[in-house]
């Protein structure tokens, strides 16, 4: 490949939900692309994402100092701006990736970045296809991002630890208020958490719980439906035993039929319709059922944009894996993605795995059953194992004025030379 | 008072909702008790509040090792649990105080150390009034604490400095979040927080904002009667301008007839309305009327259990004055509640005052309207003034496995001698 012998610029997009961490990919990826001069030139990131690159809204990384891309590393949210947008197939949609190649060969783009979940490896898979086919040499490398954690071919993904992290740090402290609080008053407390698919979130907030008695006490996952009388009687056992009971609820949580329990809003006394989440929903058939006072907690954004509380273990993860696909593009490789193996549960060790971005386009990874306990309502000792390093450790970043200290880029843009192109 | 000069055991008692330092008060007290052992036997503490001590329920504290006593600086949640229980007034309900009496003579108890908010004040003076009139001697001291920062004669109050810095971080957090995904999905970010009458909580929110395109960009005060039109007028100009919008709303937003936007329609043991739900009343309002995608968070107890992210003020404060209550009590005083005086802003200092009682209660501190920017959506200059010091300095507890380390005491009774009293 020409890119590998001449310097070309690198094009880098940040794509889908953002997390705690994925700048530090950023970071990672930029740092180790202004160490080789010789084979990258400039890199370009897009605004919002692959939006940027079809408009020709390229960010200019060269006006940032090494220090503020250095303190990429330890700021939550998208530096550069992210998007949720999916490329169509090569077939339904082609204008749209020859727009890509169009605008990569006008801004002598050599190396493209994606840095994304599973829709994100399946467009840069297509997008290096077609520069094969289009005979346009450019190094495809993905890069994982997802709080969801359900990408396959990497041990865990960049953003899951520090989430997970939260999660289980708001239940634990959550847990100490309502126990406080529960011999008067509230004596049930329901978190919700993000995963729709996937209950990788719901079994992290577990990680609190070292006893029986320890909130949370009942976790409610998307991978089992939810059983109203089982729960019911599991939430009355609790109230009795320990006074109160803490809960954690996925998003996704849905009954045998697939239904979705946040789509069964209650009414309150006047017929109108109760708004809320699955959390309330469930806290709510627990007072009406049962009489007993809740609160309801949705952390929504916070639980994936607290930086302030990111796993050690995520943030090194989520840089490495940015060095990593710098690394694999000047070593000529392409069409693939870094990813995490872990070597050893305790102590923990990992280095840096290779999967091809076919294999991981579109591929879901589902949580083991093996990892919810046999009556459905917590996490095993094997997912104890290995959720418990990816939490690992802090990473605290600076603080100015009593807050963290984020740095926000320049963010200027490259001057356009291409006609205007409307997504 | 033959509590000054003979060793007698005291009473602790924590009081109301609890906070992420309310137990740096209690390590505080208890600290200083310990180093006053010619002058004070035992500290009793009260399970779950003044419960406790009405039912004979006395929790053993000399049973805990000093270590794990310092442990409780670090500790959020109440230790001994608290209630939600107000004591009636005299005349209506003398045989409970009779009762609280009772019981201290029984365990030869001079001291009453009441740890809490504005009905607690109430109570403790009631108490310091009775052993008066009853010829019991007792020394009655108040310990402020109360995350809505709404106690008179104090500058600040525990709980509070943790929970602003939380809201500042979160919303500062979970803004980048935002901002990064505005391009094409979610423009609005609506965050509702604690403070039912009194928009501090609300207010520490506009600390993360330090120039107007920053997050939060609205506040929506308890203090300002909702005015929909001008609301989202500027909702509408500020995702014009910024391309999203970042809103912080008090759970007791209500509109010029004082009605609540949302009301759960409950009510708590003190007959106050139970709130929630008025983050996403207005987050949908925005969809309804300007139709922006939007997320919206509650973090409920997380703000004031958070104690991972605790201001060091607060906790300094926190412990200091479960310090001054016993440093009080020991220099023969009683009726009266230490609190903070703040002697200069920049560079912040702060002393310890005292109040007495029968000024503290019941009288519930506003917020300054010169405190909200004119146009009632922002805090002005003095506002951040007044909250910087407050939410400065970290104070980080010690980690175990991931997660902070917080203690669980053994709270082993005192043996009963008394009959059954029932609540």
């Amino acid at each position: 490949m020409n890119a590998a012998h001449r310097p070309t610029n690198a094009f880098y997009a940040q794509s889908g939900g953002v997390t705690a961490v994925i700048n530090a990919s950023a970071c990672g990826l930029i740092e180790t692309a202004r160490r080789h001069p010789d084979r990258i030139g400039k890199v370009f990131a897009g605004r919002n994402g692959i939006i940027g690159a079809l408009t020709e809204d390229l960010i200019d990384t060269s006006h940032e100092s090494d220090a503020d891309i250095a303190r990429l590393r330890h700021t939550p949210g998208g530096a550069f701006g992210s998007c949720r947008y999916k490329l169509k197939g090569l077939d339904q949609h082609r204008v749209q990736y020859e727009r890509l190649i169009e605008v990569f060969r006008a801004h002598d783009i050599g190396y493209f970045f994606y840095n994304g979940g599973n829709d994100s490896m399946d467009t840069a898979w297509k997008v290096s296809q077609l520069s094969e086919t289009m005979g346009y040499p450019l190094a495809c490398i993905g890069i994982p991002k997802t709080v969801d954690n359900d990408l396959p071919h990497t041990d865990s993904c960049p953003g899951f630890g520090s989430v997970a992290k939260y999660v289980a740090t708001s239940m634990r402290e959550a847990g100490l208020d309502v126990a406080s609080m529960a011999a008067t008053s509230t004596k049930i407390f329901v978190m919700e958490v993000m995963g729709r698919h996937a209950g990788w979130i719901t079994a992290a907030c577990g990680l609190a719980s070292e006893a029986a008695d320890e909130p949370p006490h009942l976790l409610l996952f998307p991978e089992i439906p939810f059983a109203e009388a089982a729960f019911l009687a599991r939430v009355e056992d609790c109230v009795k035993r320990f006074g109160y009971c803490a809960i954690a609820v996925s998003e996704g949580l849905h009954d045998a039929d697939g239904r979705f329990l946040s789509d069964m809003g209650t009414r309150d006394a006047f017929g109108h319709a109760q708004l809320g989440g699955v959390g309330q929903v469930v806290a709510q058939l627990i007072r009406d059922r049962l009489g007993y006072k809740y609160h309801w907690a949705l952390p929504d954004y916070l639980q994936r944009s607290a930086r302030h509380l990111a796993s050690k273990t995520d943030v090194e993860q989520a840089y490495a894996l940015g060095r990593a696909a710098v690394e694999l593009a000047l070593a000529g490789r392409h069409g693939v993605m870094p990813g995490i193996v872990r070597t050893a549960d305790a102590p923990y060790a990992w280095e840096i795995g290779v999967a091809e971005l076919k294999d991981v386009a579109n591929v879901e990874r589902k949580m083991p059953r093996e990892f919810i306990s046999a009556d459905g309502f917590h996490i095993t000792d094997r997912c104890r194992a290995y959720l418990a390093p990816l939490i690992a450790g802090e990473d605290v970043p600076p603080s100015r004025n009593g807050l963290p200290d984020y740095v926000r880029l320049k963010n200027i843009a490259v001057p356009r030379c291409l006609e205007v192109f409307t997504v």
